[in-house]
């Protein structure tokens, strides 16, 4: 396929979908299927987004809508961020140039924006559990339709996923899960459950039978050596027999495939004889990420999610200036492994998104992808700490929420060495409400012993890594997506539970984390114009609060005013609020900025912190607010 | 055996251990096994424990400190419960009779308390991952100790688990997980994993191999009818050959079983034989719950966990007085269920401690046991939701940790009516840090859109679970472990968002929440003869909060205070502070009750509430401590 970017999609636009596709040969399929591959290019090489993962579902998704009969049937998206074709095909054709635009079309399935998305995903693995829900659902009610969730190979390493699996099989309810194995995710795939699917191999149990039923055999009479090539067939046979669809079989599904996921009439064709079946199905689908779209074939994991691209060619956009928060975290890593050895990373299935690529190359033994396994990495890092070492666990900070449990029970309770690093912590962007990390203040600071902090720029990032391998406890980082500040001056250094204090002032004291400390220093330079002297600290720990330095500035200044790319319920200030509750200090007043009490939205990064007012202009008014309401706050309210 | 109670430990208490084991015949070793089991008996009679569970793994505990040398070898105990056979034999013989006594010997592994105790456990499916983590770290260290997982059939069902055996699949490194199989966890297991361990069924892809195998010998030259019966055995050898450890052997692990867990010669030898291999080996182990006390074998369920019972004759000890919470709870959601059948009952493994067994009886369609499995439940109940149920979801605070995300990412993003029970709210007492439910308002209340309701009493928990039904969002309810308060006076009907005002008073006002409002109003007695007027508001709502009624005690009296049973950092106390500072409200002074930023320790749950003041005596102390600073508050500091 040519990448020129035109837009020819004479035949998808003019069908009524999704029910037009039932009409078509499946000649006009093909023909769909390659006009929806130009518009995904054209479109995500301008908004960003998933190619890779869509583009490798379009055949499926077209004889899903052949078949099915969406909204009535419910198909379920496991991740979501494949469910681009499905989102053409019901409704969103005409407004699919706003893909993850703020106030556009999300790029995850959301019930809010059509009945055609069954349930809302964005984190992996949840689509078979919300398929058993809706399924016992529906057979209380006593309704016939069909419930469908794709899921990929990689999302099936997720443990929900199994426990869902194991449940279904054990209900014997009607419900289809679509095994979308591309043999990638968004990195290589990790574990046995992969190698089982990729490849068909002799194992034990089964070299065991072998032999068994050679001698068996041996003991039939009449059987003599004219039987060997026989036996031999046998012997294949029963490899070919035995592996595929054995572990779903064992956990009470029929299984189906493999089919090739890119022939339209065997997919159509595998669909319909499931759709047959009662009980639990499972239908085994090779795929190919890319599909059709050369550079992505040959580099699915760059083109997995990409933040836009040149056509032709696909070079995708440079970035410059600072580098990443991540490729400083991966290199800071890099760089202490290589004087401890009792160093060790790990990742759930994202090397290349938390930076550790040539951590990986450079000590593959003490670089962990434990696949899409967060409950499993975080346990996992309690082990290794409990023996001796320095695990680090890198995980974006809407994904962790996952190990919560395991963060408590298994690292914090045993106050074992395990140091967390929360990349893409705060709003992140086009992903939207599942992937922003607007909760792990929230949710980490209610553990007893663990540190928690955020650096203001990529450098205090370094610093904080080095200070967290050296602590011998429980530590978070959490640092937000996207590129530092660049030219840092360099700071008071860090040390536990202190913050630092940038710039004085008698009126207001600003307590500023991470990537929101050069706004408040921007705010404090306007506001000096207005004459309004402010105070700026950088707050550095979230856990433990800098007590001393937080409480002077409460019993010096009139007002204080904290900023954080986070929730304000549970949050940083709401830590700064109990403080002062708990030493009693009643004569200063918090105003405390951040995200309220709601889910936000998906966009820019950058537009959704202006928003919500979390930028020096926020801050600017927030303060001068606050200052109006003291003139009469004498007035015994 | 007969159960008088008396200490016959003349073998066991005379041996050096656990090295002594190694030198006893295996008859001694059956004495010891006879010896163990009257220790357990009459110990759990006056103590309460797990009692079944460890009566279950005489033999099997026995073995492994005969083949394995702990604690250079490590021993991890899934769950943990099952570790006191374990403690006996390593060095807590001497002090067992203090076994979840305050400052004694905890009834889960604790590392503080033993170098035998390798990692500490409490929640389930933790074991594997923490072993992968250990011989990970032992590897890379270039050690050549023995690391051994120790895990139940039911906690097998936790997602984590199968990430676990997944990764250790992958990785290839040497340790051994003990499966022990007694066909029942806490309840009866569920889930096709569970089918498939305790019944040798022939399934579709078995099916196929046969036929397959059938044609192909019929095409060999020479054999026919002769050779029916050698088919016959043949199939019967495939079905034995095929099904035992082929799910395990597919996720790379070498399978060894099933052995009898009560043969201790037979289980020497399996293990002496899987350490002998490398890479991962399981050891399916078949043991029976309560093994040597009728009254347990006949009945694990009920002794499982219990809190005491009499000896001879094992009669659990008998409660007097009003009924628990959980009887109150499942009474409540019974008769709901039969006026709306949209109403949808779900646990995760607890169907008894939930509540939930006539529910079960009464709606087995409309109850869902999904095993240990909280993810999926709580998804799965997302889906019931998104299918026009309404599901209920009930699970102790401390595990429904686990589903955090679940609850934030496919329950509140979404807006979807299920409802929470968590059961165990609070501290529960002997079970100790592992299982206290001291973080749920915490983790909940940053999640937008839910609603947190805590019951003052059992008549209330009846109230709030018809409110929560009827409110069409996500709705939790907390409740403590134990008997409600009794001989309820009818309080103020429950209205969402609105609190209750018990009492009025002008000095200081008591917002307290859930079991403690009652020592709030004992408080209040107290200090009124003092001269102190105290109103007391039962809060009833954590989320929303009762802004107008806390508003207008802020602004009316100069003294607050908030009660909860929950850890203070994120809790009740410190929403309440928020929307103080969000009102700007700086006139009153608030003081939080609640549990200070550590782990609390194991001991009776009224005992832990008094040693942190959380009692009628603690409120009154907290209020006359305040009023003394407040003369000089005015002293400008």
């Amino acid at each position: 396929m040519d990448d020129k970017g035109a837009k020819n999609t004479n035949l998808l636009g003019n069908l009524q979908l999704p029910e037009g596709l039932k009409e078509l040969s499946y000649q006009e399929l093909e023909v769909v299927a390659a006009e929806i591959r130009e518009l995904l290019i054209s479109t995500i090489a301008r908004t960003g987004g998933h190619l890779a993962p869509n583009l490798g579902v379009v055949e499926l998704t077209l004889a899903l809508h052949r078949v099915f009969n969406s909204p009535q049937d419910k198909i379920i998206w496991d991740v979501g961020h494949q469910s681009y074709v499905h989102k053409l095909l019901t409704g969103r054709f005409s407004r699919f140039s706003t893909l993850r635009q703020l106030g556009g079309i999300s790029g995850f399935p959301r019930p809010e924006e059509s009945e055609h998305d069954a349930f809302a995903t964005g984190h992996s693995s949840t689509s078979i559990s919300a398929a058993v829900g809706l399924a016992k659902a529906r057979d209380l009610s006593g309704e016939r339709h069909k419930i469908i969730a794709v899921i990929g190979d990689g999302s099936m390493t997720g443990g929900m996923a199994f426990e869902a699996l194991n449940h279904a099989g054990h209900l014997n309810l009607d419900l289809i899960v679509v095994l979308n194995d591309n043999e990638m995710s968004i990195a290589r795939n990790v574990g046995a459950l992969s190698a089982y699917l990729s490849r068909v191999r002799m194992n034990p149990a089964i070299n065991r039978l072998k032999e068994e039923i050679e001698q068996l055999i041996q003991g039939i009479p009449g059987v003599g050596e004219k039987t060997v090539r026989y036996l031999e067939r046998l012997k294949d046979s029963l490899k070919y027999l035995v592996i595929p669809g054995i572990l779903f079989e064992e956990l009470g599904f029929s299984y189906f495939g493999p089919v090739d996921g890119h022939n339209i009439r065997q997919l159509v064709q595998v669909f319909r004889d499931a759709a047959g079946r009662s009980g639990p199905v499972l239908i085994h689908v090779l795929t190919k990420k890319g599909k059709g779209y050369l550079p992505a074939e040959e580099d699915p994991l760059k083109y997995h999610g990409i933040s836009g691209f040149e056509l032709p060619g696909g070079r995708p956009r440079e970035r410059s200036g600072p580098p990443t928060y991540t490729q400083v975290f991966g290199e800071t890593l890099l760089e202490v492994a290589k004087k401890d050895e009792r160093v060790v990373a790990i990742t759930a299935a994202m090397p290349e998104g938390t930076g550790l690529l040539e951590f990986a190359r450079v000590f593959p033994d003490r670089f962990i992808d434990v696949g899409i396994a967060e409950q499993h990495a975080v346990t996992m890092a309690a082990g290794l700490a409990r023996g001796g070492k320095k695990p680090v666990v890198a995980i974006y900070s809407s994904f962790l929420q996952r190990a919560y449990d395991q963060i408590l029970h298994d690292v914090c309770l045993q106050n074992l060495p395990v140091v967390f690093a929360l990349d893409r912590a705060g709003v992140v962007g086009e992903d939207g409400p599942t992937h922003h990390g607007l909760f792990d203040l929230a949710y980490l600071r209610s553990i007893p012993g663990i540190t928690i902090m955020a650096p203001k720029d990529e450098d205090e990032l370094r610093e904080m890594l080095h200070l967290a391998l050296a602590m011998e406890k429980p530590v978070a980082i959490r640092y937000p997506r996207g590129q530092g500040q660049g030219e840092n001056k360099p700071g008071e250094p860090v040390l536990p539970g202190r913050a630092e204090v940038l710039c004085r002032g008698e009126q207001v004291a600003i307590f500023a984390l991470g990537p929101l400390v050069a706004e408040a220093e921007k705010a404090a330079r306007r506001l000096s114009l207005l004459g309004i002297g402010c105070a700026v600290i950088n707050a550095r720990f979230v856990k433990p609060l800098d007590r001393e330095t937080i409480l002077y500035w409460a019993r010096r200044v009139p007002h204080l005013v904290t900023v954080e790319d986070h929730n304000l319920a549970g949050g940083f200030g709401s830590a700064v609020l109990e403080l002062l509750a708990d030493e009693g200090v009643q004569e200063t007043r918090l105003t405390r900025l951040g995200y309220p009490d709601r889910f936000v939205e998906f966009g820019p990064q950058q537009k959704l912190r202006d928003l919500y007012g979390l930028n020096a202009e926020g801050i600017c008014r927030a303060v001068t607010g606050q200052l109006l309401p003291v003139a009469d706050a004498g007035s015994g309210r």
